[in-house]
């Protein structure tokens, strides 16, 4: 259980379920541990959160446990896709913890947000990849035909092909000298899917991931995004988290997914 | 390079390729570095082999490098095969280094043999695991459709319709404590392949393998099968070693493909 | 959840507890970890079990997770022994995961056995160890005010007192040598406590383990003294498996335990 | 030995005391081995410092080794004081290396500053952590016994009671974003005692440490802290490295030990 | 091969070569796996550039292999030193991948520049170390005579003689703080060597390297400089990446290879 | 301090050198961290040996540390032989741990034996390797000009011209096979040499050494050997340990120096 998520699952606000997809990872693999290392190095983070002056076992979190993976990509995201619907159609906000990023298709479609905001080292625009449509490098692509736009915040690599198609409308690139100044510029009532994959980190902060991409984020960037979207989030997510490291990734990672439920809950409290 | 392995394509006795396929892995993911890790981790080896009284730089063997992997596992399959049917047909011995168990189908697909000897923990006798009919668990399976006989050497984990299928005509399995004991009781002129999947071994000699299974195999019960099929061996392959140790599966693994050549080019040099 | 311990506690014929004590341990800590290790690396087993034709899923196994340490030793193995005392009252059997040595106190306090067998490479014969009355290294003399016999299988260090103590009636010491050769010779009817400390192999099949000790057991004869006890078993522990090596001490520990439960189960039901 | 801290006990003007303790540590333990890591890291650097144009074997630190951990942790601070206490006595600056945090109790007791200043993720506020009044997290709270005021550099976590006690007059937070412009506003001859737990770094530049806490400071944030603090400094500790990183915390715990020792060297004799 | 790197060598615009020198590293050995790890985790970059538009795989760069070493350093240096002049002779740039940082001797005795640009931590600037003349440390005494001119950034560490040499006028230290604003100041025309040892990055950053020095350089202050000089380099390496880290160094490494080449190319071609 | 080796110089009947050198180490570098392995990893072990019936402590053994290396390997044996030497003329027994293999040679011109034996899964018959006529692999050739004759037990590996040399009449060779049943054929008041190359072991039993050599000995039939030479021996060493494992190089070196250490003084005072 991720530590202090010890909600019912009836009560619940808010429904972490861990999606352990392992399977187009091209570099190094691990991202199927991604849910029980981010479990486990949560365990060092008191409960109580100044800022907010909140107690995250207060805030009705229940932890779902694992889906196990099986080897039809499609049929486990579409049976992701209905675990998670089902938390969303609860009232309550699905937090989903790869795995790799290709999950996010899953939290997106169960949330049918407007925006897609992410935190990633790379575009994620392919159509496919090694011949494979629902590769994590084709996340971005899957989720823009449900959410009207996306925000890459940390993108620092990708083919050409993508650059191209990032350079339409409806692509926001926020390069990562850029996204310690930004902002949403969101309509109000603007839903939002927000997406951490661990990866948008520089390599020194999050070694523990698929695809280390050097000049990247500072932790304190990352967390900024994340507190700024927080209350317009309707489901969240943290991805490409691997073993391959000594805890980094993990504690990182394990740490965005709390500031953004103490956030969204301080939000919606004083709503 | 594999090293030692300096021999040109079309001189070559022996072709080695490595296929790094890395997809069904059930537990610990890291095939796909097999290759790397069992060239790496035989370069501490010597030229020189006493027993035999050979150099292995002189057994024309010939690395191919590696086959990359992609998405379509029938077609990589198909692929592999192709390429190790090339060496064969060229009169050379193909030496496949995993990758996952699955690419022996590849190697027994390219060359045909009447028997095939596997040293593995488990049967691999599943028609499908986790919906995959291409996983690593079914390999012998497939192997059946070619092959008129399996044996299996070290075998001490399986499904029950796995030991049920054992119990066919076509299957041998040799419990881990008779392995030392073992010889084979084929016609003269009977064609092998010989398979080693490397968690036949105890954990203890091969820790970096994807599905550990004590109460295994010693190293020199390994070194005495290999020995024993080599002369009547028309493929070979090594499997399931990953980046997941101290070096100790690939070292071990290196040295049993190295034990392989030069016994069989000794057995077919004196002939 | 401990793979396939999926019954549930008031159905159950063996309740698994963690107990990751890790206080004493005086060289290298994270003993702590070896309940969270020794499932993992258990996710590799087959559910089934071909020499007792058992699946372990059908064997009525309750994972009931891990009481966490307290500050107080005592009050911590009192806790512990009432929840191992509970499952035994209710007619299972206590499948007890450490954490250090110390734990077998409670397992034993709950169980009250006839003879307790140890697979150690200590004797854990002293009164006291860096003043600490409650240490790993006195396990064996605590259990001896419970029960009227210890077997130490394996032991191949201790101090002087400890080995003077060793020579009274009540303990019997089987050096490594004589393992494989041991059998129980119990009257009918003498209930076991079965304790393994898996520092009892040689550090080459269990790296991960608190104090190494070289010239130990290989697993087959940790695995013949299991098999030999359990059908008069009444309680089981598995020890000072901890996070210091690739897996190799939890997979043959998670091993052991399954061993135990088949074996047991075997035995119970063909009498 | 610490490097180049090779001045005879009489001769010394810093005493370097070892303190193994590794009990209370809540998460991933190791700190026991945190002397050993310290000294081992730092035999890279060079004798020499260019800004204060001083080399480390001339300043007179000698390196008294470790000093054992027994069962009584009461007894063991006390024992640690005591000579801690005798090197003060003798007109030098006691520099501890720890083990955990719990150690910097012993330090001052032994010196008794009017300020202590504390670099920690962590307000370590408790009363007690686990039924343990000795705890790591009880640091501050025993150290406001001796000490009038204590300032916490890099605070970042806590209990709801321990911000509430952070709130009385006697502690001063600076949160991690206010550090780079923190300067001590202490008054003329205030003494000082320095404790540096190496968790106040972003996990990041100090992944081994017991309990990771991201957001944290960087490398030069530290220095600069305890280069101010250094010429009014009767006692110095580093704290919390564990072995579970790859030398990172080490190293830069090293290196803030020798920043330390330069620093207040350099003001001693410029005065 | 080193990614992307498939240029024939006749073709070649940029020749890398790898020279796995390991011989005088004074505290953590490794870098002999220096050339392997940087094309290892090079792996995961994209072919395409965003910034200069180009694709790595389309600029020429031939990778030619290890040089493997032998005793005499001399002679191994001579031998390097031809290879890579053999390359320049051919207008090709030659890429360096240590490896130790003595073989940048070679490099600049095959290119001979005007000035050598240095990212490091340290001076380099001893006449011998360890009673070595060619030992990691000196190469920047030995490079001075061919180079007129040397720019060590980031420098931090050396001995007393290293920074007295480093007061004279062919020397030019740039701290850690000052290389951020950090320009080249040289005359056109003026021909540069750049060599990145990797140990410049802040250990956090980098710490895969043989002596991590605290308080170091962020990756994209090191980028900042590669790009800076790139136009007028005739000869670049990457030395000091070792295998004792989860990949970062060798990750950050490779990146900085690749910028180099990018900006090397688009300079050229935009002239 | 190796544990328990308290004795004084003066007084000592041992004395124990570590000698970190790691220069010509061909694959795996790190056997300069051997002898801070060896001491690390004995510390688990108790003081008591029940076999003997002696406390280690009691035993006479003086750690006289490490002697740093320099880079000119003929002088460095110099004066390593001086130093054992001393000890020697004092009637003490030289106790080396390595540190490469190479420092035998200083060992053995310490202690002119009439006999070297060695467990070692290699020949080290060669006159140069890689240009280096000291390097580790020329050991047992070095060794020859000072003794009689040398006894390789475990040795399955060497060059063409290593074999042929070792058929020589002053060379023996006992294969790994072989092993157990050897006994010493010397006559009365030969002098021995004891060197234990920690590669003789299985690679599973010792992967932390710097060329794995699978099919190696078991950790009894090591012990074996040591146990029935050492009443003889007038030199001992264990060599070629190094930190790329989990410690189970370091373990097993440790217990064989402490079970030379305890038969040597038990057969010294029953004589
Ligand atoms: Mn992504
Ligand atoms: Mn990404
Ligand atoms: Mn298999
Ligand atoms: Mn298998
Ligand atoms: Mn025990
Ligand atoms: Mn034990
Ligand atoms: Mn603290
Ligand atoms: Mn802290
Ligand atoms: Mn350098
Ligand atoms: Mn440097
Ligand atoms: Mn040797
Ligand atoms: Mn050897």
């Amino acid at each position: 259980m991720f530590p202090d998520a010890s909600a019912e699952r009836d009560d619940a606000d808010y429904v972490l379920v861990g999606a352990p997809l392992d399977r187009s990872t091209t570099f190094q693999p691990g991202a199927r541990f991604g849910p029980r290392r981010v479990r486990q190095f949560a365990k060092t983070f008191d409960d109580y959160d100044r800022r907010t002056d909140r107690r995250f076992s207060a805030l009705g979190v229940h932890d779902a446990g694992d889906l196990d993976t099986f080897t039809d990509v499609t049929e486990y995201l579409d049976f992701l896709m209905g675990l998670l619907g089902d938390a969303a159609d609860d009232g309550a906000i699905p937090l989903l913890v790869g795995g790799e990023h290709t999950v996010s298709v899953a939290g997106v479609r169960a949330t049918e947000p407007d925006v897609f905001v992410c935190l990633d080292a790379h575009l994620d625009l392919r159509e496919s990849y090694a011949g494979d449509e629902y590769s994590h490098a084709t996340v971005t692509r899957h989720v823009l035909d449900i959410a009207d736009r996306a925000v890459v915040l940390g993108a620092r690599a990708g083919s050409e092909a993508e650059w191209e198609r990032a350079d339409r409308d409806d692509v926001t690139v926020v390069p990562p000298g850029d996204v310690a100044d930004w902002e949403p510029d969101f309509d109000d009532g603007t839903s939002v899917y927000c997406s951490v994959d661990i990866d948008a980190a520089d390599p020194g902060f999050a070694p523990g991931t698929g695809t280390m991409e050097p000049f990247g984020l500072e932790p304190r960037e990352l967390r900024s995004v994340v507190r700024s979207v927080a209350p317009s989030t309707v489901g969240f997510d943290l991805v490409e988290v691997n073993d391959r490291d000594d805890g980094q990734a993990a504690a990182l990672g394990a740490k965005l997914l709390r500031e953004f439920v103490y956030t969204h809950a301080h939000a919606r409290t004083d709503d």
